[in-house]
Formats: structure tokens, sequence, C-alpha cells
């Protein structure tokens, strides 16, 4: 996987002298944030293992999504509000449909039926459901009662501040409910997150740092990309953001939680897929609606296109049904990854599908 | 408690010497009937242990929502559709979200994961998908097809019966599966419903017709002050009947489910915060519909405001994933609460945001 | 049962020479298609019976809904694609709530609790669920973004191609799944679809052949008489689609799935009910979709009208709810029919309800 680090230096030589070639650029950065988005992982997993399930935790928690929310950063400086919105809601039914179905289908495939730890689906799935009540709720009285753009955005602002709160709620409990480390110093919270060589703290800060930088310079090549490389390919904003920048930012991720289910520990798959979405939802969205004040032309409300609204709502419902008893199949599988066909057929066909 | 009572005059005074703070007359009009739904709830469950859980069930049944009901038909008898609408609303939501979150925090926090028989809860939180199905379509179909009023309200008298017939299936369901009376005279059904010394028929019976007046004078009071009051505080008569009135009907019964919740009676409290949703729904609701026609100055469909439709649809729908598998904790009593907040604020921000 | 065929030259005879007498003629129609439906699953059983679980679970899932498929086919021809969508609509909420509805209350008044493997019916109704959201979507889009009918039509065939090849995979995984052959040669899988007498392989496909023309020929007259039918009636075309053609159709299974439950046999009465919903939405539907491109006036889009897609997908919602814990009993069974008892009133009191 490393090789694929030289695509940096390649997409940034191409922004500069073939910037009449759009897909290229787009293609060539997007596949440069892969390795770096993978390496941001490693060294996040690095400090967390050595800081113990507590700080680690939260650490991980807060670089998880880094790559999404710097690429959503650089998208909300430009005002491309919508494409941050649509690659929001792609990278939550990503996750909870296409990474939750392939993991499905691939683990159960080669080992039958699995089983995984039920109450702690159900309680992350709640949150979703949670999450999409907050999405909802602004969209339909935005339809039905004519509401002016100061109240949507201070109730956004308080949406968001909810929001937060519930997160930092999931994670205090997480954190009281997760298991006492073990004698040899790694805890079972540490092992779901980290993976591969365990490298020293300098190293990883420097790393991080570094990756950091590199993610934000790439990202702004991906953003200036993306609008000419959707039109040279005849696609919508709306599917490529929903469908193509989200798939981006969560690939290290994606990986992960397909390896665990191919080794049959559903119970982490389900983490990953599941855990991701609920911190873009209740973490990442709200932070950016936040920040917005900051950064950006203008703020960006919580409400979303009632097209966006009713995909992440019947999204969340399916795997609501899907994930609750505990056991999974590769037919489960299947359903899962047929709806999101189903959903990529809709965007794709109709125009500005996200409303 | 019982010092309260003096709120009931004092009441009756300011309406007639303070009629220009209304604020005032509401709150303390407000308060003054908390003592007496905790009067009636307890007559109420005296005659219940006296009558055995056959007749017992039945009039606390009747009974239980008898506050809440008196207040609506007063608000009925005055034309205020919309309030009847949005207090019925508030108040199934109000059971739903903020009585069962509370006490899920507050009972989770002290005795950590609690259970319940989640058979009988799964079958109350159906009643309310049920009732939320009664209830949307009529106004999905007001909003895609032009429809006569005439229809409405015919279809709204219909809906209302089967409603009451399902009902009353449910009362007899839970009679014919109650446990049988144990020796000491005191049966499982009894103890639920009766909290405190037993009373003699007669006192309890005294009690009732004297508290059921009282009730009735104050409803008055309280709903001549509502509009004023909220138009004071700059508050939606929406956010007024949905968070503020449906509190005070149901006072009596939110401080037992919370009790039961930080004694580890989890079963208890989710019965009674569930239980008391669906005689709302199917009981109160319906009934106001079909005495809408005896009283008041036109018939009341049962035709919601999408605003509150969707609301009352999206609470019903996480509660029911809360609340399905025989287990809480304090994170999910977050949720429900934080679900609260977010429709709260909706309707603080949306003015009319009933729609 | 078998006297009923003579209701065949009956309906045949009064198409012909009292053809101004449409409802009678309808009636004696939709009779007569009863016991030919009957006939077609008797010899589908004991073909299936002769050739295996695999073969034989084939070949009853292509002629378990032949007789729907066949009057839809009939209606299509004569470009009544709204009664052809009503029809299905019809009866798949027919079949989870007015036949489970029935089986629940029939079984669970005579034997008290019924127990049913819940892992099975949880993904027959997450299947309902995909079905769903691929009848949602297209409409949601239709009606908040302005769609050109080609791209409707194109992306229809797509979601038309997926749902078939999701149903391919759901009788994969049963095939896969379903017990080994007992030693007397008759399998538990076989068991399922065969009741009555085993006929020989070339009896059974005469009668299957005999019986399908019959089928044909009295779809045709039923067809041709519903719409002035339900004029007389006073009924719009809608509650007739909804309510009294999905009726017709599956009349047969119907009957079984009431029996089994009497039997106690409630695995088999959720597998027929639920499992005919499935094909009539993950089968007959695409198949129709795909058809309606070689027969008729004009394609046939998956664009249900708004309040078709409102209705399925509530009453999709409260069968999951219902029929996810593995217990049934006679007040679910209650709760069910009343949600059809609403939806009929809705149908009957709202004219063109199906939007």
């Amino acid at each position: 996987m490393k090789w694929l680090l030289v695509l940096m230096p390649l997409a940034i030589a191409l922004e500069h002298f073939a910037p009449d070639r759009p897909l290229l650029v787009f293609v060539v950065a997007g596949l440069a944030i892969v390795p770096l988005a993978s390496l941001m992982a490693q060294a996040t997993g690095s400090l967390a293992a050595r800081l113990g399930p507590g700080i680690g935790g939260l650490l991980n928690a807060t670089f998880g999504n880094a790559a999404e929310l710097i690429i959503a950063l650089a998208a909300l400086r430009n005002g491309l509000h919508d494409m941050v919105k649509a690659s929001i809601a792609g990278t939550i039914i990503g996750n909870i449909l296409f990474v939750l179905g392939v993991a499905m289908v691939l683990g159960g495939s080669r080992h039958g039926e699995q089983r995984y730890e039920s109450r702690a689906a159900r309680t992350q799935a709640t949150m979703l459901t949670l999450a999409v009540i907050a999405l909802v709720l602004p969209a339909v009285y935005r339809a039905i009662v004519p509401t002016e753009e100061a109240a949507l955005n201070s109730m956004s602002t308080f949406l968001a501040i909810v929001l937060l709160l519930v997160y930092v709620a999931n994670v205090a409990f997480t954190l009281m409910h997760s298991k006492v480390p073990k004698n040899n110093g790694n805890d079972a919270h540490a092992d779901t997150l980290h993976h591969g060589p365990l490298w020293s703290p300098a190293r990883a800060s420097l790393v991080l740092g570094a990756v950091s930088l590199g993610i934000i310079w790439l990202s702004e090549i991906l953003v200036g990309a993306v609008e000419p490389a959707s039109k040279s390919l005849g696609l919508s904003d709306a599917f490529t953001g929903v469908f193509v920048l989200a798939v981006i930012g969560g690939a290290a991720e994606q990986a992960t939680a397909i390896v665990a289910a191919r080794q049959n520990r559903m119970d982490l798959a389900m983490s990953i897929a599941l855990g991701a979405s609920v911190q873009l939802a209740l973490l990442v969205a709200p932070l950016l609606v936040l920040l917005s004040y900051v950064i950006g032309p203008h703020p960006m409300g919580l409400v979303f296109g009632p097209g966006l609204v009713v995909t992440i709502l019947l999204s969340v419902m399916i795997t609501g049904q899907v994930a609750s008893d505990g056991r999974t199949d590769w037919l489960r599988g299947v359903q899962l990854l047929a709806v999101y066909l189903i959903l990529g057929a809709v965007f794709f066909y109709v125009p500005n599908a996200s409303g």
C-alpha cells in the first residue's frame, strides 16, 4: 500500500500542469488520500494503545474520521455546502449499507451464520435513528411551514450542540463499560482500534502531523476538481458527493471492517461500520455546522434536502432491522447491498436527487 | 404535597381579581391541578384494589387519564381544537420520551443495566404504531388528495370507533392474562395501580367526585389563560400545547414512573409510561372525537397537522427501537431525552410547527 | 370445494348473455377463480414433492402466485396500470395484515401464545422493507424533483432487475439452508408446500396446463367487468383494486395459512403469509414491469402513487414490529386486523386514495 504514496506528488503536479483534465486530477488526488488515511489510522491507533483506553479512545474518536472532516472543511471553505451534506449522507449510508453488506456477504459465505453482541449494535442503531430525527425535522418543517433562514440557523446550532452532547455521553458510556486492561497492557478496546506494528509516541505524533497536512493539501485539489470532473463524466453533483467522494474518505475503515468479517470477528466489523456512521452523524456533522460560522462564506445549517433525508431515513430503518438480533448471514448482506444499489440507481437516474 | 391544595382557591381568586396577569393565573392553576390529579389517582387506586382486578382495572383505565380528558374537554368546548390536538400529541411524546428517558437515566445511573419483560412492552409499542397509522393516514390523504371536510369527519368517526375497539381488546387481553389474586387480596395488577394508604370505597368515591369538580373548574381557568399566557412569554401556541400543557395533566403519573425506576422496578415504570400513552391514543383521543359532536362549536376530526404527525411518528419509532429487547441503561435514557430536546427546539424555533 | 368449478361455465355464459350486469359477472368470475387457484396449488405441490426440494421449490416459487400474475397480465394488456399496482399493493397488505391477523386471532384464541422461528420471519420482513424502499424512492423523487418519464422507466427497469436478483438470492439461500430430505422422501420443505393427495407428475402437469388456461380466460372476464362493477357499487377503482381484486387471487393461500395457524403450526402460517407478499414484491411486480415492455400499450414504471406507497410502508412497518420476536397471540392479530380496517376506511372514504 505504501507505494500509493507516490501518488501525492503526482496529484500536485497534475493540478499544476494539467488543470484542463479535472477527471485525472480528481482520480489521482482521491487515490493519494487512501494511503494517508491508512497512515493516520495507524498513528492514532499507536497513540491510543500507548495512552490507555481512556484518552486513547477519545483520541481515536476525534481522529477516526479526520480524513472525512478535512475534506469536508475544504469543501466548506469553498462554499460547497451541498457537496458537504451529500458527502456526509454518502459516508453514513456507505458505511451501513455497502461496508456492512460486503462484510456480511464475505463473512457469511465463509463462516455461515455469524454472531455478534446485539445490545451494543442496537444502541448504535438507535444513535443513528436519533441523528436521522435531528436531520428529518428541520427539513420537514422547512417544507411545511415557511421558516426564516435565521431561525433555521439558530435551530441548527442548538441541534448540533445536542448531538455533540449525545456523542460525549456515548463516549463516556463506552469508556465506563469497556473491559479492564489485561496484564499485557493491551485491552480489548485498544485492540479494536489498532492493527499493525505499534509505533513510538514520538513517531506516531510526527506521522499524524505530516499526514494531516498532506490530506489538507490533497483535499483542496480534490474539492477543486470534483465539479468539473463529475461534469465531464455526465454525473450529477449529488451522485458524485454521495457515491464517489464518500468512498474516498472512509477507504481505510472500510477495508478494516471487511477484513474483520472475513476473520469471523463480526462484533468488530459491526462496531467499525456502525461506529463510523455514528461518529459522522453525531460528531463530524455537528462540528461542521459550528465551524461553518468561522470558516467559509456563510453558515451551514443542519437542513438536508428532502431526497438526502429520505435516503438516510430508509437506510437507517433497514439497517436497524438487519442489525438487531445478533445474527447475520450472507442473505442479509445481499439485502443491504441491494438497497445501496437501489439508492445509487435513483441518484444516477434522477439529476439532483438530493432535492 | 397536600399543601399544594391551597393553590386552588388562590387560582380562582387570581382569575377574578387579576385577569390582566394571565401568566400568573396559568402557572397557579396549572400547579393547583397537580395535587388534585394525585388525589384522583389515589382514589381510583383504592376503588380498584377493593373491586378486584376486573372492574378495578377498567375503572383505572377510565379514570387514569381523567385529568387530561377534563382539560381537553374544556379546550374542546372553547373550540380550541388545535390546542387539544397539540396537548394529546404532547402528552404522548412526553410520556414515551421525557418520562421514560428520565426514568432510564435515574434508574440506570443507580442500578446499571435494568431488565423488564419485553413482550408486554413490545405489544404496547405496537399499539402506539397502530395509533400513529390512524393519525398519519388522514393527514397524508388530506395532503395528497383534495378531500371534503365531511368525508374526513366520517372517516374520523370510523377510525375513532376502531381505536376504541382495539382499546377494549387490549383491556380484555390484560385482564385475561393478569395474574390470579394472591391470598392477601392484593393482586399484582392492583399493586401496579395503587400507591399509598387504602381508602374506604365511600371515602374514595367522595374524593373522586369532589376532585373531578375541582379539576373541571381549574381546567376552565387554565384554558382561558393559556393563549394570553403563551403570548406574554413569546411562545407559540403549539409549543405551549405540546410542551407545557401536556406536562401538567400527567404530572402524577410521571412522578410514579420515575420513582418506580429508581426502585429498580423498570417493568412498572415502562408499563406506566407506555400505558399512559396508549390510553391517550386509543381511549382519550377517540373519545374526544366522538364527544366533539355533542360538545363544542363543531366536530373535531382525527386529522392532525403534518408537523404533529411527523413528531409522533418519529417519537414512536425511536421508542419502539429503545424499548424492544428487555434491557435499559442510562445511555438509552439520554437518547430519548435528546430526541425530546430536539423536538422541543424545533417547536420553539419554528412558529406554528404543528403545521 | 370442487362444486365451485361449475361457476366457470356460468361466468362465461353470463359475460356473453348478460354484459349489462357487470357486478354479477364480476362476482361469479371472481368466485370461479378460487377453485382453480386451489387446483393449481395442488398440482404444483404434487410436482414439487416428486421433484425434490431443489427444482420443486423453484417450481412452487414460480407458480405460487400464478393466479395473481395471470390476472395482472390481463389488466396490463388492457392498459389498466393503476389497477395492476393497486392489486399488487392490495395483495401485499392483504397477506401481511388480513391473512396474518386472522391466523393470529384464530390460532391464538385456541392455543394461547404461539411460537415461531423468528430468524426466517425477520429476514422475510426485511425483504418487504427492501421492496418498500424500491417503491418509495421513485415516488418520492417524482414528487420532489421534476423527473422525465423516460428516466423513471429506465430506473424502474434497473430496480426491477435488482429486485429479481434479490429474489434469486432468497430462493438460493432457502434451498441451501432447507433441511435434508427424510427417509420417506418427504422433506420438511416439500411438506410446507403440499397439502392433500399426491398426484402423478403426468396428471399434475395436465391439471396445471388446463387450469392456467381457465384462469387466463376468467381473468379477462374479471378485468373487463371490474370497472363497471365498482361503479355500480359506488366504490372507487382504488378500493376495488386494493381490497376486492386482491382477495380473489390469493384465496387459496389465505385459506392454507389460516388452517395452519388453527393447527398451531404458526411457522408455516407466517412463512405462507410473509412469503406470498415477498414473492409478489420481489418476483411478480418486477416481472410485470419487465413484461410491460412486450405486453400492453405502454411500459409500466415501478412508480406507485404516494397513497399506495404510504399504505405499504406503514403496513410493512407494523408487521415488522409484530413479527420479530418469535411470539404471537390474539391481541397482535387484532392489531393487524385493525390496521387493515383503518386502511380500508381511508380507501373507502377518500376517492382515489391511491394518489
